[in-house]
């Protein structure tokens, strides 16, 4: 029986084949920041109230003009096919269900148009093209196909060094996991796009041209209160705290460590979005004690996919918000405002 | 031979059943906040007085009223009948050879008459039921029965997850473990009352109509100073610092790291009890050094109660009421007054 | 080929009975406090000099009126008998060897004429007697041997728990380990003072009265400021930092980090001596810049008169010394004095 | 596939015979300042700018006035003739490739002339022989073959003690690996100077007489800021922070944890260089942004040279300014002097 993140985490594993859990579970080099993503919250302790009322919580934010049902949403992440028949199709499926708001990946494995079908409200995550004409048809199809916002990947200056798959000499993807959307998209073929497509610096004219495009515009990848402050006066709609789930730079801070900063540079004029390490209920209210307005998932969300496809992906992302409204009884919090700063201990 | 409390746990874990075992060892979850709970205490690092005089120590002390030979108390536990055919009433009498008064709780399988006269002084846990017309038999048959304080649980809002019982796919409880005293006062069905009859939240209402029975009133799930305030202010006679033996909300603050905080707040005014971690006498030095007026201790009692019923429940209690006069001895303390804070080292 | 004292630990362990590894490594309880006495060192860092001469370092040092080639003396231990048929006569001839101050125990398992016959400079550590008939002779037979100090035990207010013995059932000790001196000094049956002789506190009259005897009293057991500038203002002409090796209060501050108090109280006035975790010539250092006039070293002696006796108690002597001169030259200092606190990282 | 320094480590060790394993891995002692050496980089956690344009990463810095394509240089390590044939021409051979300045020991295993031609430009690191007569040829032979620098070891006032060699009872070196360019130069048998050649302390006074051969002079193994004043005040060009690989003061403080004071002291009127601990770009970038100009590495470059030569020492140097290259993209800095303090996280 799954009871936890972890039991999922563990039916996945065992139940991918070595590329997908090369894909899923590597981080960057040493992993030294995917571990202290997750320590960073294990380290954290809650000081709950008692004698608080007894509300069933409200777990319901506003995120970017929306009411959420809850603070979780899916964090993108590529390649779906590596896991399951059905891909990203799939994972909108089962984010619906859980009221989760998707984000999807440039590297769909699966049509931008047949993900947007399966899902309810979703963001389009960007890595932007190195050339710009390949740009325009990738964020028009997003806004054609109804994207709510548009996250902007800012830590892919150039990819991380995954080395467990550069130990065994693998390059490249399965059909299955192809980034078709890309390809598409952007007329490439789709072995070109996997190498050379869509891996650069991104800069503030880029976050103003994007913002241009009508949509909110989340900055993703943002470790610092100063890089959210530029964000932001370029015309950013929120910010993503983020490290990339460990996989870009190996040794830079884990999220959560970042958030206070970046919150106290923006978090009075922009929601501040974290990923990276949650994988209880009480790591969200930790999260969102910090500062958080809400926060994404990535790995968890992908084990679920891989167990049993959009029911997986919806049953993990149910147990979290369960989980979190769990804890929020416990702590003693009505509804998401009452998550306070001294709830955790300094 | 048993010669410290581990020794005891060992045997009491080997002789338990599995149902057992999970029920007294499992923390909630992960068990980060059980961990820690010891762990803060060997974290500590006491500083002893040599040239400090040669009286034997005296550990009485004057806990709401009456004069305790020493500081350690019966913390509650549940469902002593999974433990040993006696159940509570074995519990009973070993708290009175011990001279320890002994708290019963509300979830006893055993009626609470019958423990009431096995017991010496002993106060009465109380779970607040759902439904107010079971609470006023609930609370009037114990201070019929001649409970001396009601402690009234204030960190159950909602279960905690005991995730080991949850993958095995078990509910309930077998007969001799039954809730047999809630259900006999509410007149529910003994599978009622596991499921639904006394878990939820508490307020300083509650409190305060507790202690119009002119018992003191011991609200026990304490975790801030903001919150102890709050329980006095509402009629609490005493607070206890309590995370619930790491079985309620993972990842919250270990109950001696919590102390401090409580006692600034109003140690005072009213006795600050604690219980959580306390596994040697050193530990109830360290916890009293920080100000608590008396600790409670949970597991330790249930592993004496499985190994040797009554008689391991005195034994358990008399080491480490043993242990205590000895590193007072060590620590060249008089006696509990003589406790100070500049004994442990900041 | 023994390099360092860990490889005399190693071999010595081996070659013990169970009895005599129980007596030399057994620590109180859950020995926190031994493991901190060394993780203490272990965690300290040195900040060396270079471009600092290239003197040999001196390592000489006038303590308590005698020039000692180097700060390393013999912390008193008992029933060296357990570990050698020469017992303490082994032990007084190999520290004779190495010019190291050798402190005998009260509890020698040799008479204290033979062991002051084989020693070279020599302190008498002191258990006091409970009656006070006892203790005259006990006194005086030791300044008539020639003792140049006595060492005043303060922190056996009653014996640590050392469990597995305990465990064991263990009582007493076999002929060639018992308290034939202070047997033969009090009149006392051997058994006797094994059990009721000599423990129980001791407070600063006791020091005074001690001091009328005129020899240097060193008070040892100090682990606090206040306590030390007691021993001081009752007569004591020095004090030993130290918590019995982990062997009484466990949970007791390591040595080291108690050693700043004490010399902050003291250490103007009189010598500051340590013991407790000395393993390695650094240690020597360390312990030296954070104020320590001398260190004493316990279990290693013992290691090395299980090992080879009298010869070995001189390597190991000889091998601690030897690296202390090490480390000075690495840390560029001349001499004892030179060791200043800014050796050490805060 | 080697991927990271770490698999030439592995390989390189399993290659090696036990001598050259012991030579190449072995710290001081217990080894607490060569783990504490690459802990101190591990703990550091870096914080990346994004949206911090596209430039590619500049590398390049002026190092005592010459300009160097990226900051790592070969840190002096003795005898490879242990590890590879060709010994230290085939390391020069490696780092002239890899565009690394190299710094040639004193021990070295081939004549400094052979190392000279093989190299791009290099250093030579100067132990002081004992007698003042050895020291002018060997000096002088350096300027003569083409040294840029002369490095001036000042932490080997005596050997350190490497335990695993001494307990095998191994003296001397094979000849392969024999020093035979001190010999030739100072005219000693080559087994005198393995052992009583070349240790000893080092003073300002000859600081100030290497400085007036014109050369450059760094002062390596320093560890505070006020002997770094003191070494540049004797007139050195750069110091280095270094415990020498941990094989001589173990328990000395890490490089990366001295780095800062020494800055402080003296970072604003000469070059600070640091090697100890570097095993990976990101290392390379923390160092830098505490302060260092540039970073030595020795142990990798052996692992290089005994997995494949110069091949290796190459391939091994590449890999890990590569990885510079890769962070610095990662980190949004364009150039080195981009990489300031608030980059490490405090």
């Amino acid at each position: 029986m799954r009871v936890s993140l972890q039991d999922w985490a563990v039916e996945a594993l065992d139940r991918m084949d070595e590329q997908a859990r090369d894909y899923v579970a590597e981080p960057a080099m040493d992993g030294r920041t995917l571990a202290d993503n997750e320590a960073a919250f294990a380290r954290r302790r809650v000081r709950p109230h008692v004698l608080a009322g007894d509300a069933d919580p409200d777990t319901s934010r506003t995120v970017l003009g929306r009411n959420w049902v809850h603070p979780v949403f899916v964090a993108p992440t590529a390649r779906h096919g590596l896991l399951h028949a059905d891909g990203e199709v799939a994972t909108a499926r089962g984010a619906r269900r859980a009221d989760a708001t998707m984000t999807v990946s440039t590297s769909s494995s699966r049509p931008l148009g047949d993900v947007a079908s399966a899902a309810g409200p979703w963001w389009f995550q960007l890595y932007l093209p190195r050339e710009h004409r390949h740009r325009e048809p990738l964020v028009a199809a997003a806004v054609e196909a109804g994207a709510e916002a548009l996250v902007l990947t800012a830590d892919l200056a150039t990819r991380g060094r995954r080395e467990a798959a550069l130990r065994r000499g693998r390059t490249g993807f399965p059909t299955a996991a192809a980034a078709v959307n890309l390809a598409a998209l952007t007329g490439l073929e789709v072995d070109q796009v996997d190498e050379v497509g869509h891996v650069g610096p991104v800069g503030p004219d880029d976050v103003a041209w994007l913002a241009g495009y009508g949509l909110p515009v989340v900055v993703k990848g943002i470790l610092r209160g100063d890089d959210a402050r530029r964000a932001v006066d370029a015309g950013a709609a929120a910010v993503q705290v983020s490290n990339h789930g460990g996989r870009q730079l190996d040794g830079a801070i884990a999220s959560l460590d970042a958030l206070e900063d970046v919150v106290a540079a923006v978090g009075a004029e922009v929601p501040v979005l974290l990923d990276g390490g949650i994988r209880r209920g009480v790591d969200v209210l930790v999260a969102l004690a910090l500062g958080a307005t809400a926060v994404g998932v990535g790995r968890p969300v992908l084990w679920g996919l891989a167990v049993d496809g959009a029911d997986g992906v919806a049953a993990v992302l149910d147990l979290l918000v369960d989980e979190l409204d769990h804890v929020m009884r416990l702590a003693g919090v009505p509804d998401l405002s009452g998550i306070g700063r001294d709830l955790v201990v300094p």
